[in-house]
């Protein structure tokens, strides 16, 4: 059965990469000794080498090891082969171009409906609904498509960001850009506010951590959801 | 000559649509009667008759007159006849997109090059560079290319925004994105703060307006430049 992280942020304010994700980390991934790490969205254009050691460093602290997915001959058998992944955050648009070219989303998918833990933050969670039409990410790359893994049947904006009504900034507000995506497509989008993520398992979607999340249908109001809530049924 | 004005943001805080540049609107377009309005980029999913009327009712405040392209059987031919055009704001994918369903971007570019004048705002403004990589939207809908019109020799950031030192969110700053383009793509940026402007004549490109911009260059310390600066040697 399915078994997702899909955390809005890697890091909090203050706080270290992943620091408040160790917990859930090392329970989530207490199985697995082949976690691939995907760091295909290269966060401030950094390689996939020092990611990787990032990402490694973190996972140490929860007794886990890493190997980044450029490692291996074949990135394809890397996921077949692989009991636990781990997509970081970053833009996007880099993430599923590469993941594209190098043909990895069915295997990943299939991969992960089978049971196989995933861990995504930002970008690396934004794939995991049906497309990445709600990234915040600016178009660095041009991918071949937007669609993405569709693992939950919805989008997800991570970062979701309330409008500040201080600001005097006219660029749109997250709220008016989702309200854009609503003009063209139909799915849901929830909005994940930084601290908080999505855990999948099964056929059940929960939302965690200690803040509401902002749920967007087309042609409806906006509205809040608990945590603890079950988004089973928004699609 | 190319004679266009480029501009970060239609309209500025407490003001009202187009409102600072209503002066300049009128000199701009002072000989032109047949002003050709594309309102593709739907701001907040408005349609194109009432973001058509946004625009005339802003328009008249000048004494000038605009079309929205959607009034016309071949927006091809209302591209080729028009002696103004202006493009406003809203979604950059969504513009982008309906200018090449209707392949309009070779006329619109002829038609610039001949010295029509061109009032671009935000998403008009972002078409004049060479792609919409820079582009601060979200993805809403699948433009078949990125590549814009190329009327100026590198991209342009609308709405440029300093990072925020007091912010607690995660999310990417603008110059991390910007950094994050240049590992991909080679072209200089500029970062247009609202209430700048360029002003293209002939070969000339100044930056307009009280505020200085901030040009990234790919391998460079992005730096900043005054206004009446002239950015033609920038590519």
């Amino acid at each position: 059965m399915k078994n997702l992280v899909l955390a809005s942020t890697s890091t909090l304010h203050g706080q270290e990469y992943l620091e408040y994700l160790l917990p859930l980390i090392k329970s989530h991934f207490r199985d697995c000794s082949k976690i691939l790490f995907i760091p295909y969205a290269r966060p401030g254009g950094i390689s996939h080498e020092d990611y990787t050691a990032t990402a490694g460093k973190a996972f140490e602290k929860a007794g886990l090891q890493v190997h980044g997915i450029h490692e291996f001959d074949s990135p394809h058998e890397a996921v077949k082969q692989a009991d636990g992944f781990f997509t970081g955050g970053g833009n996007t648009f880099l993430l599923v171009q590469q993941l594209y070219r190098n043909d990895l989303l069915p295997a990943l998918k299939e991969a992960i409906n089978k049971g196989v833990a995933y861990l995504g933050t930002s970008a690396g969670t934004n794939i995991a609904g049906l497309s990445m039409k709600t990234t915040n990410d600016m178009p660095i790359v041009y991918p071949p498509s937007f669609n993405t893994l569709g693992i939950v049947p919805f989008n997800i904006n991570p970062h979701y960001l309330d409008p500040d009504p201080a600001s005097t900034h006219k660029g749109e507000t997250r709220e008016t850009r989702i309200r854009e995506f609503h003009s063209h497509n139909p799915q849901p989008v929830v909005g994940l506010r930084e601290g908080s993520w999505l855990e999948v398992k099964g056929k059940n979607i929960k939302l965690k951590g200690d803040l509401t999340a902002r749920i967007f249908e087309a042609g409806k109001e906006a509205f809040e959801v608990e945590p603890e809530t079950l988004l089973n049924d928004l699609n």
